[in-house]
């Protein structure tokens, strides 16, 4: 009997250790087809790199994660968040991960400190102190290694076996959703380049207008910042106030660059460009989201007192959107420097804004482009020499908007700031930085 | 004893009990993280939503299973390969996935003939014998229903409990690649008619040449489907084609439109245009399989014995696709009505390329380009009006190409079919089928 007790609490025992393996490898695989799940809801890269950073973090139990790219055309690894700070860059070679990189395998350091393949220095820099290391190659469904995972500092002890085996499983599956999400972002980025590039050489055709719609879309972006518009309404900003020219293609372009003054019927001619460019964007398969661009690009020379073009609508019937673009468009006509004659006084500009405001413009966006930062409107206005621009000075008026530059000309005899940002501000529009440098 | 010994019995008959249900749970685990890896590699929508109905077919065991997905807008479901043929349409509230998509539940219907939901009429028409069907909604992350799943004929028996749940598992997983993969073939589609959009305003500039970069990227991807190019080459070839004039945008309209001789000056300025083709396209940030664009696109005037602008390469300095290009560059131009003109004679267009061969072309691609079957060569020719061709006569000239027809040319005497190929192609070619309409 206690031969046969034994058997029993023999096979009970073997029973129970399969079961604990079981349980163990099924853990394992819920985690990983969560992890799967996840992540693949997320196609925007550096949301996704975040994404699986957090996740790895969690899993493993550590107290940093970070995702090495390798960008295999600059031989580099690049991050975007490691350690949830800036983009960093360094030769594909160096450091652990680059050691990953060469050898494709698994490297789990228990001690860096002891590791002659660590480098001490970064922990140098931040005052952070790496304890134990493990990193893996990320491989794509061809076996290529397109990146690094890199986990640092274990809670508990150092990196195990299983930690290896859990972390070569999630990079196969981040591998691929970070290609998707690559292939995804190019051809975003190849999208916009072609939108600036169109709009560019629309710009292009008349040297009087050159860099006009690049700037519309800045001075549109910095509105829809001050009034907190989402991100998808930024956007279909930005793409409409980059095209909102385009139908200048189809007006003549002896008319376009004429000299002297224009006959009605040509004026008729060159105002007939909005509807131009409802008519081309209309032939454009926009996205669910964009589907607005041709009207909003169209309705620019709209007015909310109903006398605009092309089609006379009235405050209400305007997209708001266009409203944004009508102020931006007469604020960067008048801004802009001609050949023969330096920027319209900025007061002088300010003031055609507020007298058409509920005429020509609605208020509400007039008194919202006030509230711009003058920093962001001199960056805007020079666009070409940003780099000739003081940063102190940047920073200076960054705390100033429109309506402060207002006040100040009328305090400017009381107060030592504003006349120190009227001066600085005025170096910059009248563009009198420049004659230092010359 | 007995009594021990049954309690044992009890005991490990429990925990293989749990131990089987473990491995079964275990096992689908593993398939589902199969699933989601293998169709996360897929971003191609057609490829994908194959992929996906291979994939539940051979885990529910089942003879067919269709992927229905929800257009919202046009309030239809669709399936593009549904029984591995071509895509079908219908009202989002009929049939099976109508219920699916109106309820939001699974359906189970072991005996589809006794079922009030079952619509026989789809089996009548193909000859086919629904015995049981599964249904199951697609849900996004939202929870939005997004398509429907349908699995019809269990192998063995109907479809069980577990097969509802594995369907459900598999719809979440394909759901979020889906997605995926239409965000990415509509950004796609925005990008590709920006593009035809681009090439169609710059044909628009000069009547004369209106639909001319459209024709040349049809042209140029006969002939690519003759040489057997790769689907990457197609693109790039069709971009390029696209935008080989765009640097005609920075050319004067004056000497674009010049109705008269041009000045040896003027000549020179419109020589820039493919200079100008390649400045401008060079500001768009190609993805790396199209990075040949700039480069395809502002070669199509070189010759291949140097004596092409802009830059005068020879032979094999020029981009193999730019000399497909130039061909059909050259084809286009020639067989382009004018308002005062018919076409040239097509004899006379082939003996250009033929003359041409060895020193403006290379005859590589001259002897491919007579190889581009008539009917193809008619429906570009003909595109504006594409509806107005005769069926059987396209049906008929897809079966000989130039070479066939210059044949025909030399034998119109002594045979029938070549007499009528020469009748039916002239037909078209001189648009004497305009006239039998008129």
């Amino acid at each position: 009997m206690q031969e046969s007790s034994l058997r029993h609490a023999e096979e009970i025992n073997s029973y129970l250790k399969a079961l604990r393996h079981d349980l163990r490898e099924h853990e394992r695989l819920k985690l990983l087809l969560y992890i799967a799940s996840t992540i693949s809801q997320e196609m925007k890269l550096d949301k996704l790199l975040t994404l699986i950073m957090d996740e790895v973090k969690q899993v493993l139990q550590c107290d940093r994660c970070s995702v090495f790219i390798l960008d295999r055309e600059r031989g580099e690894l690049w991050s975007h968040v490691a350690h949830g700070e800036e983009e960093i860059r360094f030769a594909a070679h160096l450091g652990i991960a680059g050691h990953v990189v060469a050898t494709g395998k698994v490297i789990n350091i228990p001690d860096a400190y002891s590791d002659v393949r660590f480098n001490p220095n970064i922990d140098k820099q931040t005052g952070y102190r790496t304890q134990n290391i493990l990193a893996a190659p990320m491989r794509n469904k061809m076996g290529e290694i397109i990146g690094v995972f890199q986990a640092i500092n274990k809670f508990q002890g150092a990196f195990i076996r299983e930690d290896e085996e859990l972390l070569d499983a999630i990079s196969a599956i981040a591998a691929t959703q970070i290609e998707n999400a690559q292939l995804y972002e190019n051809q975003k980025k190849t999208f916009d380049s072609l939108v600036e590039t169109l709009a560019s050489t629309i710009d292009a055709r008349d040297p009087l207008t050159a860099g006009h719609s690049k700037r519309i879309a800045l001075y549109a972006d910095e509105l829809a910042k001050v009034l907190h518009l989402s991100d998808q309404e930024r956007e279909i900003l930005r793409i409409s106030a980059l095209l909102h020219d385009y139908g200048k293609i189809a007006v003549r372009e002896a008319i376009l660059t004429k000299d002297g003054r224009l006959t009605e019927e040509e004026f008729k001619h060159i105002q007939n460009h909005p509807q131009f460019t409802r008519v081309i964007l209309q032939k454009i398969n926009f996205s669910k989201e964009l589907q607005q661009v041709p009207l909003i690009a169209a309705s620019h020379h709209e007015r909310i007192d109903g006398t605009g073009y092309p089609s006379g609508l009235r405050d209400e019937q305007i997209p708001p959107l266009s409203k944004i673009l009508a102020v931006a468009d007469v604020y960067d006509a008048l801004t802009s420097k001609r050949h023969y004659r330096n920027r319209m006084r900025f007061l002088q500009v300010i003031d055609i804004l507020i007298q058409g405001s509920g005429s020509h413009f609605d208020p509400f966006y007039v008194d919202a482009f006030k509230k711009i930062k003058l920093d962001r409107l001199v960056r805007i206005l020079e666009d070409e020499y940003v780099e000739q621009l003081d940063p102190d000075d940047l920073t200076f008026m960054s705390k100033f908007d429109i309506v402060d530059l207002l006040a100040a000309q009328h305090n400017s005899k009381t107060f030592g700031a504003a006349k120190r940002l009227l001066r600085i501000f005025n170096k910059y529009y009248n563009r009198d930085y420049l004659h230092d440098r010359l």
